[in-house]
């Protein structure tokens, strides 16, 4: 099958270590197809770059129509519901899918992403997936999402240092890595800490084929019905 | 003071009732100043066409740097929070501020909105402002948003029976209308029911007028923080 | 128009202060009535307090039957429902309009009140009016409510204390005065720590002239129908 | 032991039916006092009611200082946090006993109440006390309080209907008899529905009798602490 | 891989009927195992049932030490906790799935099940998992479980007419089959309604297959460590 | 009346000593049967042991058919839903009846449980309540729950030291003892630290009682009907 992955930014390097996570993890007879719109916000940080990156982010569907499954590579889900309406096959943002796996995996979770100004969004998000009551915490290291890119020990410290105080303080029992620039971290930080450390871009490329081998589509009524304008 | 209004879609004939609505409730002194993005959807029915007039709303923003206070025009509330990081005068949605001032006026309202498309993004505004509690139920009358720009009197009489049915059913003591292309039946409705009718533009331009006279700005740390791309 | 503000505890000195923080905010041609009961509590310091100043506070409402708006000037909300059935004007409770404003303006706020015994009743008018999921921490100065009249450096010492703890622990993004007692506050506490610091009779205030300039009445179907004895 | 019953309203007649259906099901040995203030309203029917009342409550609990523990005969629960800020032995509310009583023997229940004004305090109450999520509904029957003391046939017929509405569109497995004045029907309708229909008066009685006994009292810090006033 | 299905009733046409459905969306080079326990409840109708099959369920699981991940093939996903508990390979329940699944599809579901007497539990979990607010209704078509292992037409109609009015009445823009005897019927009835109709042992083959491929385990720290007994 | 107390565990010390604790509140012609399974988990640390216990606390519940009510002495409250289902008198977890206590006797508690990994199910079983809102932390001491069979004083300063930090850190009002083996302390640590220091067998001995008294009994319709297979 064909899954298409839209990195919502136009950081391209990021788009790729993307694609890699996903190729990862995905079936050897699954083709990911990985993008970026060309203009728009460099790193999705907040609501301001969250909203402007979705006119892109729709308009890289609009271009693959083929595909079996699409996934929103920015932990914020950015535009997940708009994308839904544009399609019927299954949609599955990034965050929602490691929100969901790390239900399956563990009684209670906690999230450490980039910036404390993107807190608010992660816990609205829980909120509305009703995974909020699963959630210990969402942890700010106040790595910029770019930062990532660098590889820096420093900055490969400051997420271990804020695991171990989720681990400690917030009782949590699996880790949710809370940004797409980390997805190259979940088996080396799984394997050090032996929990679960869960990035959503692996969750999302393996639940995208999973919805789509059950042959399940969008619903087109309600909520995510085809747009009228 | 000045504040502006930004109808999200692009009819202008519902940014003049928009404004004839805020001005009938507006101080004296009050300048408003009401517009619409050049482009983008006609009418927002539902999460896709809510997305994509965002950067068109953020742009007639931007056009009008100097107001007191932002009102956005869409009950969808429709990029609130990128509103709120891009300025730091107060910014009010006309869905939230309805629901405001009905839970200052009723233990309980009911929403009437128009397409059964919008009802799950209205229920998901009401669930993240917390008021999902104080409200019986969204209902849609099934009459599309630019229908209501026709007066039509078949359309007044089908807000008519769901009201009735809001009071009836839902036990609703106020009812809030759930499009701006209702700010017009706000009185007319009120007399006509003896319960609160609530429009959203009038609450919002009372609102709006009300923050920005206490000198309270949007917080610009957290969430709300200026964007950084 | 005309605005009563009923204090319900019979600390005049209070009232005084309230009287003073609302005409600070309100329009020029708006008449502010502030008044207390001559007997009852001399503060409102939890449930008790609560409940003994609520006959006192519904008839100094009855002797001013002709005001446009109503505001119960404790943060408590001291019998806020029962006010709402004796009368037809919006009735504002101060705590509840800092609530409101607080969810206009940013993403969570933390509340900074007086006693530690006032904060379970806090916390559960947060948890009637929905808002609580807004609310990050409602925080405890130990300062009797008294005290605040005394105004001594310590005393709002300790309340700058509490705020700066609630931004940096709590990631609050705005911060409400849980006391009456505290109107006298917001603007210095805004403009030295750069967030909002929101003062409920401020709020109150406009958000009265708000309600009154649309129009709109309470419901007098329902929960705040006319009392039958 | 010794148990003071208080009914907040006037209503002597129905202080007598609440006193017969404790003395039905207290212990031999168990003394119940029941009583009721000379002043206020003569029944409760919403918050205008229920707030006028409390003074006079609590005037009652002051006359009997010596008992084991105290019930608020009121479904409404009227001025149950103050009382309890009164005393140190257990008070109890025949509103929350009976949901708690409800929520041992049933996975849902629905509550018949008396007139539609009532629900908005009541499901509050639930709210509050979190047991919202095992009531399946409210229901009115649109008796007046004082109208269930003229033994009227037809009286006892509405309450037969909701209770078997309840059952059949509720799916709820129990009945709370939401009103003091209910209180003598508890076996009558447990008997002809085969469900448990629950007075409030009798699980008051015996919780109470059952707190009496562990001899554990109210907590006299935080909220429930000594009033300062 | 392999993965393990324990239905744990003990109708092995039921467990024959699972496996089809496991096998019909599994991977090719995917073993799926399906087994029930020798002794224990034939159907699985309500708490007890629940309750009495769990030793049998654990001890199939213990049978086979060596699959990749395991499936409990009862909507009610009983025994779910203890089984993580057992093992560290992911554990997940046809109930579980279904609702996830359900999630990334659609605004709002509504589940199909058998009898009445299952839908607390069925409430309860959605509950536990936070889903509940995602799920508009659930329904009883009072088919008890084995009655639908004969196949009857009036079985199946039954069926249809329940996803009828939840179509219309709740709502819902996606359905969910709560009940293992339904999973041959998720294409059919897709068919048919045109939207998504969900059954939860095939979404769980495939999601149990996902978590697998990530190298994801249980958290074997809190709530699912080890049994030390 | 006779009241059967089924410990889930095999630890015959445990059972002995909560049946003492039964007695000391207990009226005195109130007969208390105390039992445990001779088969199963010497104590219930954790989902897999709750779920291994729970046939053999039912069949010592069929083994004594003629009881007035019947009391569950594990603080999980261990298949208190199937026991429910399995007779029609009144059936009470410790847990619950510990949570329900607290909610009588202050604004907020804390629990002061064993081991860590127990957390999870309780907190579980406070969600499912609605009592999690009074709940304001779930403490851990690390204690395996047979260890409190030792009496050891190191063990009873650990307890009182998470009491002291619940007091302090939580602003907890009332604590509940969170293990039946914890059963013996109530009074004295009540009386050490001037609050509701409240165990569970004491509780649901005597809310036993209550219950039995009003002639109430289980709802044998919806999810607690008799068992089918």
């Amino acid at each position: 099958m064909q899954i298409l992955i839209v990195n919502p930014n136009t950081t391209a390097s990021m788009t790729e270590k993307i694609a890699i996570a996903a190729r990862t993890v995905a079936r050897p007879d699954t083709e990911i197809i990985a993008t970026n719109p060309r203009e728009g916000p460099a790193s999705i940080q907040g609501f301001h770059d969250g909203a402007m990156c979705v006119p892109g982010l729709l308009a890289e569907m609009a271009r693959h129509p083929k595909t079996d499954a699409i996934i929103i590579a920015c932990f914020d889900d950015t535009g997940l519901d708009a994308a839904r309406c544009q399609t019927d096959v299954p949609v599955i943002g990034i965050g929602e899918a490691a929100f969901h796996a790390a239900s399956f995996l563990s009684c209670k979770f906690s999230v450490i992403t980039t910036l404390g100004r993107s807190v608010p969004g992660i816990e609205g998000n829980l909120k509305r997936y009703g995974l909020d009551a699963r959630c210990a915490k969402v942890r700010a290291t106040e790595i910029p999402v770019l930062e990532l890119e660098r590889n820096d020990p420093a900055t490969l410290a400051r997420i271990k240092t804020e695991i171990a105080r989720a681990l400690d303080e917030d009782r949590a029992e699996a880790i949710v890595l809370g940004c797409a620039g980390m997805a190259d971290l979940m088996s080396l930080l799984s394997d050090e800490f032996k929990v679960p450390v869960i990035d959503g871009v692996a969750c999302a490329t393996t639940f995208a084929e999973a919805l789509a081998a059950t042959g399940l589509k969008t619903s087109k009524i309600g909520g995510y019905a085809q747009p009228t304008n």
